[in-house]
């Protein structure tokens, strides 16, 4: 079978699938014109390998599958999706290795299938990313239960002194109702800080991810414990979605006061051509444009509008509270190519990053992604 | 044909495979409660990824042949087997770049089919490694010898100031003696190290590589030569395999005595599952269960015991002793997919680290390993 | 298909291929007796991995190709060609990604075909790289046109503070005359550099890789914009070919001079077997032995002597001359394996690395590679 790539397979449960994709960015940002100018460098019209994916898939015969997969985008190996399965029954996986701790839907989602070229802030901020760890997924047909224990990244696990380690669950339901699957989820995480270093950083970039220079930051000493809790809702039917989540991050604090910070998002998104939008289990998958270029067409093109928060200020922590609004039209030629066009006005407001001394401004961002994958 | 993954192949010489392996560990290290609080640190309980290797290999008409492997599971890459190979005659093979320089049986056997996490730690401490080098291998029906000249491993050869360069030799007999294959064999390694710092270290993680506390240690300057001297023999017979093996390292040194460091091992392991223990020529091989996973069965399972020793004192430098004991039990499951669990009891004396001042100490380790590899 | 490995490919325009190729040096360079011991140091013979790609080719229904290819050579992961295209005609094809911004006729041909072991020095001191852009290129019968806007390396861009950026164009005429190919090109490069700090160096090594030390070198401060014209020419008969190219790189400075470098070479080269040298479209091509060891012969073997200068010193910046005569021998045993030797003695000019004192004096240097590619 094709899929992007060849998958081969034997009739006794053999298969292997190489399996890669390509982001390429270009992002522009604005900021006020009072910041200092080494903050400003960071900022104008910048160009960046957003994600380079290279990996093999497979399956074995007695239940076993695997996927090895590395991301060299930053021109070296961050290991990503690198793991064991075990298909325990036939609603149940088991997997081990490095993946995703049951984040919410966005989050879950592949990167190749995001309404914008970025999550929403929050998913960077409260540092959401795969870690090694053995995790069950339950996925029936209106129920997805997952649970798991995890360590941390294995760039972090690289060294031997990181002791930190999380249970992290999710349940969503997915219901039909009148014609459209309805998704509603929540997650729960705690996550017991065990490093040598005991203070986490919550940051988020501005909209695009072409800039390093973030205008919320909160850095939290003394931090002993994580506490996240996501709540996510979706609906999708034809050529329409709409989706809302939030999540609610605390750090446990030893002789501070706990802060907790939240961010969250609205979006809906409509596609222009006569296609549909796709979500299967979860999570949104890939949209495959019913007239592509492969036959003469033009490919689906998919609008979307989406407002954004997060708040990275409580308990005497001022992190700033960032506000987006975006827009973004998403041009699919062929199912394994994508263009990417978005705008976001960003409200800034009690940032560590002053303009002219003034830590409330705004911020405008434009971006551009070409995307293949196989 | 499928190998763990497909091997594609013409009728006139051509073929390519992928290949890969995972290897992710746990390792728990419990050591006197007298050590340095940062030394304590390295110690408790850790997981890694410890092995993760991506490759092709493939072979062209008119006896050509080429292997290109990294690794990349400390997050960066480390180059493995990496080598054009030459068939040039019925049983001879020359092998151009970077390879083993014809170490020991262990060594020289697969990590994927040792019988503990680890190999023996003077293994690690001799710096037993991969170097660029061109080797020939003759491998008849009960005769392999090997010879070839080496520089160093590809990072060290990254810069330009590393002149070493050695003669690697091996040569290994396995008659049939009553039933079973008989396995003695010798190395013999010569190499002038010839790097801008004349300096060698030896040292060896306790039983599990997660830590990376080292109790034994020595630091070898103003070295102008190693030279090392191997023993091997085995007997493998149905479920039954035994193994001992030891090594001779003399450090040549210009205006001090020259120390010659020793370690090695003895083990005895067996399948008590009706299946066979693996060896083909010079090396252990891949176990293959007879009634795995994907036959209904529950696959194959296997359990070692080991003593092994290494001695890092002599000629005035005093690195240390290690002695340990160890048990482990393999399962597996399916023929490329493998677990492991050994326990590890090391009787450290005259370590150069040392709890409450007391050189001389007990340590238990304890690891686990899920592996595949296609 | 085979292309020294596997191509896959469906009738509706799904295809996909592996590609990665070894190249292992040995190099040796004797200076003079009076360099500094550290300068010293770096000479002599080396060994190093060249280059080491690893990559997947791919084309998809509708015009779109793609290839993901790194380096791993350095231990490290280096971007090579990564890139999605798009055939917008039947000789019309655009490339968005990392890519060569159209430089000349030796350096688009790719370094598995190339003469020597390196190419002219004049191509690694001006910078000649691969960059993040895009590129539309007219491929006719007899024309080939490239012109492209681009950023940096993926390495330079990944941080957010490079807005350089430069527009590079290429133009090849290439009419058949008495029998044989008559290559006659030029292209024009206007970058105009916008990074942190506004300077550029211009080295080369000394005819081989392995040595990091370079003879010749210049530093350019307050650099504005480099502007570089290539002049490019080829005769391929049969047996026969003959190659001479030049290249200016003026750099624009605020506040001083603008020099202007220039390099060059000129070649010959002829097949000793019954072979023909292999141009296709503006680049040479792989040479395909009748006669190769799978078909029970000894491959090709080509020779070639060629003569080329670099001059660092203009506009009161004085980095050194070097001339280069050179001459080596290739042999392809079968289409996808080669093995180079060569020599090349090196005249160096107002050198800024002195022997005794003296800036003026002979270099020799000898190299060897082994080369396959799948």
């Amino acid at each position: 079978a094709w899929k992007g790539a060849p998958e081969f397979s034997t009739d006794d449960g053999w298969s292997f699938k190489p399996r890669g994709r390509m982001q390429v960015d270009v992002g522009s940002v604005d900021g006020p014109s009072g910041l200092a100018s080494a903050n400003q460098a960071h900022l104008g019209t910048s160009v960046e390998f957003r994600r380079i994916y290279l990996a093999f898939d497979g399956t074995m015969p007695g239940g076993f599958g695997y996927r090895t997969e590395i991301n060299v985008a930053n021109s070296d190996v961050a290991i990503n999706d690198m793991y064991l399965t075990y298909k325990a029954g036939r609603h149940v996986t088991l997997t081990l290795g490095n993946q995703k701790p049951n984040w919410g839907l966005e989050e879950m989602t592949s990167d190749l299938f995001t309404s914008f070229q970025e999550r929403a802030s929050y998913s960077q901020a409260f540092g959401f990313e795969r870690r090694i760890g053995l995790n069950a997924q339950y996925a029936g047909k209106t129920v997805v239960a997952q649970l798991g224990v995890f360590v941390d990244d294995p760039k972090s696990m690289g060294g031997d002194t990181n002791k930190s380690w999380s249970v992290d669950g999710r349940l969503v339901a997915m219901p039909k109702v009148a014609g459209g699957t309805l998704h509603l989820g929540g997650s729960v995480h705690v996550r017991t800080l065990n490093d040598s270093i005991p203070s986490v950083t919550y940051q988020a970039r501005p909209f695009v991810h072409t800039t390093d220079l973030r205008f919320v930051k909160a850095g939290i000493g003394d931090a002993t414990q994580e506490r996240g809790f996501g709540l996510e809702a979706a609906y999708v039917k034809g050529r329409f979605h709409a989706t809302a989540e939030s999540f609610w991050q605390t750090v446990r604090r030893s002789g501070f006061k706990d802060p907790t910070f939240n961010g969250g998002y609205a979006e809906v998104g409509y596609l222009l051509t006569d296609d549909v939008s796709t979500y299967k289990r979860g999570t949104y998958d890939r949209i495959k444009p019913k007239n592509g270029f492969d036959k003469g067409g033009i490919g689906a093109i998919q609008i979307n509008g989406r407002y954004e928060w997060l708040d990275l200020t409580d308990a005497g922590i001022v992190g700033g509270r960032q506000q987006t609004a975006g827009i973004s039209a998403i041009w699919i030629p062929i199912d394994y190519v994508r263009f990417i066009v978005d705008y976001g006005h960003i409200w800034v407001k009690d940032s560590p990053v002053t303009a002219n001394g003034d830590a409330s401004y705004g911020v405008d961002a434009m971006g551009m992604r070409a995307q293949f994958d196989f």
